[in-house]
Order: C-alpha cells, then structure tokens, then sequence
C-alpha cells in the first residue's frame, strides 16, 4: 500500500499551525500519509506559495521572529487567505482533482459571524479541496451549508480540533457509535474558564490565571471570548449542530460568563462539598433544542465537579448507551494540533479506500 | 448505495444474543445493512440453521420457554457450535465468499482457556467468516493469532463488546486515535464488582448484590469469575494485547478480587473521603508490560473514585494526548447488545468501501 501524499495549505499559522508542522514531522514514522506544506498565510507575518514545498520549520522560525514569509516565496506577493487558497488551487489542479490538496484553516474566531473561516472553508471546498479546521466558527455557524458542500464536491469537512482538542468528540459519535441518537449533552468545555475557577479556589487572582493560559497558547487572543462563555458557546452551537442535527449559532447559546463568579463563592461551594463549573448543556424540550452555557453549582458526584485546571469532559446522553463520557485529562497545544493530524489520517483513509485495496 | 445484506450465524444465544436480535429489528430503520440470522446455536436449548432465514422472535420465545430450537429447523439434527459454523459456511458458501456471512459469537467464557470461544473464532475465519464477538476470550488469550489469522483470509476479527459493553474502547482508539501510542491505563471494568463495592457502601448484602446483576443478565454465570477477579483480568488481558502490542493471558494479570472486602473497610475510606474500587492497571516497567486487578483505596479528586453501582470507566495514558477517559454511567444488556451491532455496521461499512462509491 502506497502512502496517499497530502499537499496542505495552512491557513493561520500561529500556535497551533506551528505546532502542527513539528508534529508532524516529530511523528513522522507514525503517519499513514506523506505530507508537504505547499503554501502559508498568516495575518501579520506575510504568505508563501511554493508547489515544491515551504520550508516549514524556517517558516515557524521567522514567524517566531516576527518576521515575513514573504522571502520564502519564489514569487512574493500582497495575499488574503482567499487569495492563497484560490492560487493553490489553480497552480495544484492535479492535486486538488485527485483529492490530495488540503485546507487546514486555523485563523482566530470572529464570534459575530464566524468568520473569516468560514469564507476559507466555502473557497476551500469550492476549488475540490478537502478542509480541516481548528476553528469553531465553521461548524458553529454555518455546518449545514459547509457539509452540504463538501458532499456536493465529493470532499470532507472536518474539524476535530473544535471541541476538547485532538481527543475525539466528533469523531467518537460518527466513527464509533453507529445508529446511536444523541438527546442532549452536559459538559466543561473551555479550559480557560475551568482554569481560571480552579485558581480561584486556591485564592489565585484572575488576571494570573489568564496570563497562565495566554502564555501556554490556550486562552483565546482575546481572552474575553474565554471569560464571558462565548468560546464554550461557539463550541456548544457546534455540538448542536453536528451531533443533535440543530441549525444554531452561538448567538441562540443562552450564556453566562465567570466574570461574575467570586473567590468567596467558590470557598463557600467547597465548604459545603460543591463545586462551582463553567457547564454547556444541550437538550431538546418537544421540538425546540435548548442550548445553554452557564456556571453551575455541582454537587458531589457530579462527573463535571472534579474537574480541575486544564481538565475537559463531555457527557452525552444517548438513547443506546445510555450517558457515555469522554474525559481529557489535560489541554495542550500538542493536543489541538493532533486534532488536525487525526483529521488528515481519515483523510488519507479515504484515499486508500478510493485507490482500491 | 444499497445497503449491504448481512448472514448471521448466531454462537451462543443467552441473554446477550437475544436482546442483540430484538436490538435489530428496533432500529431497523437506522441501520446502514440489512440483516437475517441463518443459525444459532445453544448449549442447552438445540440448533436451528436455514439459509431462509430463522424468525428470531420465535427462537427467542422457545429458548425462553425452556424449549429446543430444532423444532425451527428444516433438517434438525444434533450439532455443536463448531458443527453449525461449518454446515452454514458451507451451505452459504456464495455469502462467505463476498464477505457477507458473519459469525457473533457469544458463549460463556471458560477463564481457564479462553474455549469454546477461540476454536469458533478460528473455524468461522478459516471458513471466510467475519467474526463478532462479545467474549473476552479470544482477544485475551489469542488476539496474535486470530488477528493475523483475519488479516491472512481478508476477513474481521471485532470484539468491541469485550470490555464497557457498546461503548467504545477498541474502536475509539483504532477508529479515532491514530498515531497515538497507548502506554498504560487504568480502569474500572467490572461491573459486577463495581456494584457490589456500592451496595456494601450503603450496608445491603453481597449476596443480594449478586443476585440483582444475575437478574439483570450482567453478572457471568459463575459469578465467581466477576467476584474473584477473573473477568477483569480477561478484560486487561485484552486491553494489554490490543491497545499495547501485548501477549498475555489473563493468568498473567497480577489478580485480587473482591472477596476479601469488607463493609468496614468501605466505611472507614469513606470517612477519610477515600473510597475502594476494583482497579484494573497496565503499564511498562522498561520492557516489561505490568497488569493487575486489585481493590484499590482511592484519594478524593482520583476519577475511578466516584464510579458507582454499574458505571464503568477508563482512562488511558497515551503519548499525544496525555490522559484519555472514556466513562459508561450505566451498563445494561442493550448496551451489550449494541457492541454488536457496532461491530456489524464496520463490517457493512467496509463491504461498502469494497464494492466502491
């Protein structure tokens, strides 16, 4: 069996971009599929475009430097992402047709409409491109129309890395639980907020905790998006739409942050056995899906009340399985830019399958 | 895309196989594969094969009543599980040849050698069978063997149902964690334990507790092999070969069972805020594998800890994404049943993939 050969074309190149090249390369004899980097579009640090192949790790390195992509293009020019993504697509027609140029769109969420990703994603599809994405805002805002796509192209949408990182939640569901309804879901969601609460209980301040997770790559650029619930609510709208057949955004997630939540009340929880949790839940009430994000006080035996620091589960509520959990016991950006690498190993699944056994 | 026509030649039909049946016709309109049953075969209660088609309602509803299947057959005759395999692949030799006939396997397991599990599972491959299997047997003793012997024949040796029931532990790590290396796990795995741990805990009797899984259908039939132990480290065994390139058997977990806990005990890790479960383990001591079940008292904040009554849970240590946790909050025969059916729509899955898009 021949390895399929992906030619990927980063959009976003920051922690988890970065994270993702050396990744790759640190796994390498691991891999069921070759790989090559052919172009990088970054926000403040220029593009590249290279059909031959980027030098990835001196691309990281002049990022990290704060410096351009740009000399690293034999042809350098002013591009958008859009723009990278449509001059990929023309100069590789032989991969995209034969379904071996990928997408991998890591640009940061726009909370108002989800974009730019899920431009990327529509133009990615559109030029026979297969997409993984990291980004929440794709299937938070616009899943069945992005899926319809994909199918209509004959390409996949996904986007592993949304929820929990590269443990499986998307994944779980499609490729392990067949025939299995999902009737509503309660989780700990974002790590930022479950962070920062558990600081607080040990009389941390706030602002420490953020620069914490700031300083690991976790928290969002803006790390409001974090604190007020709307990451966990993005992710919640996702969640929705992909496992319960919803057609949300973040904006019908009823969310309250933890920017109210003081030290003392999380003391008095403790004092009386509880905890206090940042929660997502989904459910359905007749026809209507209700969608929520929320601090909720936990009582003991509540699988989400030991949840602590960078911890994450999910629990689903199924009507075969009964409530199945899956459980990440730490986050980090290894763990987000391995979602993007199980993504691309379906992807070369799929290829095999195509070219016969 | 025609759904796949499925033969089912049933090996055992106790609790397991005959909620799987029912199972099937209730989602029927789920399913991505048609199905029928063209044998089944008990210990106590006769054989019954016709390539027609055997109605499974009624076959349940006999062995219920005490009463012998062979009145369902066109032919009746004395037969072994062993024997029903070979007349059904022979009498279904075009199924077998397009890889249509499928062999579910669900006898009691034999903890001294895995039998009569593991000679089923070799004869229905030998015989161009795919197997299911919900016996812990054959992975624990001979998954080297029977997988090489799969691959050797083009054929499936899945055997989801073998630990957690239908929830996904094999399969998530195959189907959703590639890449990943497995370097350990911990777990608790048996329910019949994990209810009798509970039970003490609020001061009902072992025996009580043990006649209430057997009601249920979880408790094996010699409850000595839940009680002692025994059934945990079959699941280990399974988990250590699959998951950790082991080859054991369950004679080489390192075992403790439940037998010598006593109430007081319990009681007394509970005032300190501690609890005992019966902890299943792996790991590597260089190039060693370490397994062993035991009762284990547990710290506050330890996740196995607040597994009660029929939750199963386990976590496993991996290389990319650190600690992975996969929890069951109840454990019913449906789900049981489901594993099954799980493993049958992978088979319908790749017959799809074979015959292309």
């Amino acid at each position: 069996m021949i390895a399929p050969e992906l030619s990927l074309v980063l959009v976003g190149f920051g922690h988890v971009g970065r994270r993702l090249v050396r990744l790759l390369t640190e796994v390498a004899d691991r891999l069921d599929f070759e790989w090559r980097v052919v172009g990088v579009a970054t926000r403040h640090h220029g593009t590249v475009l290279n059909p031959a192949g980027v030098d990835v790790e001196r691309a990281a390195a002049l990022v990290e430097a704060n410096q351009s992509l740009d000399r690293l293009d034999p042809e350098p020019g002013e591009r958008s992402g859009l723009d990278l993504l449509r001059q990929a697509s023309s100069l590789l027609a032989d991969d995209a047709a034969e379904g071996r140029l990928v997408c991998v769109e890591s640009t940061v969420l726009d909370i108002e409409r989800g974009e730019p990703a899920i431009t990327h994603v529509r133009a990615a599809l559109e030029a026979q491109m297969h997409v993984v994405t990291v980004n929440k805002g794709p299937a938070a805002f616009a899943y069945d129309e992005l899926e319809s796509l994909a199918d209509a192209v004959d390409r996949v949408f996904f986007f592993e890395g949304a929820v929990m990182d590269g443990v499986p939640v998307f994944n779980l569901v499609r490729e392990t639980m067949p025939a299995v309804r999902v009737e509503g879901f309660r989780g700990v969601i974002n790590t930022t907020s479950n962070f920062i609460l558990s600081a607080l209980e040990r009389g941390q301040s706030f602002d420490l905790a953020v620069r914490e997770m700031q300083g690991r790559g976790i928290a969002e650029a803006d790390p409001s998006l974090d604190i007020d619930g709307w990451d966990a609510a993005a992710k919640t709208a996702a969640l929705v739409n992909v496992l319960m057949g919803g057609r949300i955004t973040p904006h019908d997630v009823a969310r309250t942050g933890i920017a109210g939540v003081r030290t003392a009340d999380l003391r008095e929880a403790i004092a009386h056995g509880r905890r206090v949790r940042l929660v997502a839940s989904a459910g359905r009430r007749g026809a209507e899906l209700i969608a929520r994000v929320e601090p909720e006080m936990l009582a003991p035996g509540d699988p989400l009340a030991e949840l602590a620091d960078t911890e994450n589960a999910l629990y689903l509520r199924t009507d075969l399985l009964g409530e199945v959990g899956i459980v990440q016991r730490e986050s980090t950006l290894t763990q987000t830019a391995y979602a993007v690498l199980s993504d691309l190993s379906r992807i070369s699944l799929r290829l095999r399958d195509w070219t016969g056994r």
